[in-house]
């Protein structure tokens, strides 16, 4: 089985490269765009059965840093 | 209107950032991950209006590197 784990920065952390990826767009002349934020995206492969609890433990002990980031899990 | 594009490294392409999540999951006790691919997630907050196509061109000039990377969009 799969699970997809999405890592983002909290809405008011500062995000330096989303907000580099918004001007280098507006440089290539790529109008309108208002803002810009980017995260991780982490897809496991695991063994059958792995159920949604241990994959939010991974993120509370390795995948995210949630003083700062926020993450929400996906099974597939 | 947003835009979120993923942006993850073609099979086949050596992932060691991810290798090292493996690695470290392993070492935490997490048993049974076997393979961890990790990749970029942007959201764009876009002008309305902005079609695919546009967020699509953004991706080839700028957000992937297409010799190594595939990339979705999905708008939201």
């Amino acid at each position: 089985m799969k699970a997809r784990v999405h890592v983002m920065l909290k809405d008011g952390v500062l995000d330096p490269q989303g907000e580099a990826v918004r001007h280098a767009l507006g440089a290539l002349g790529f109008d309108g765009v208002e803002g810009v934020r980017q995260g991780k995206v982490i897809e496991l492969d695991l063994a059958e059965g792995t159920d949604e609890a241990t994959v939010r433990e991974m993120c509370e002990k390795l995948l995210a840093n949630t003083v700062i980031e926020s993450y929400q899990v996906e099974l597939v």
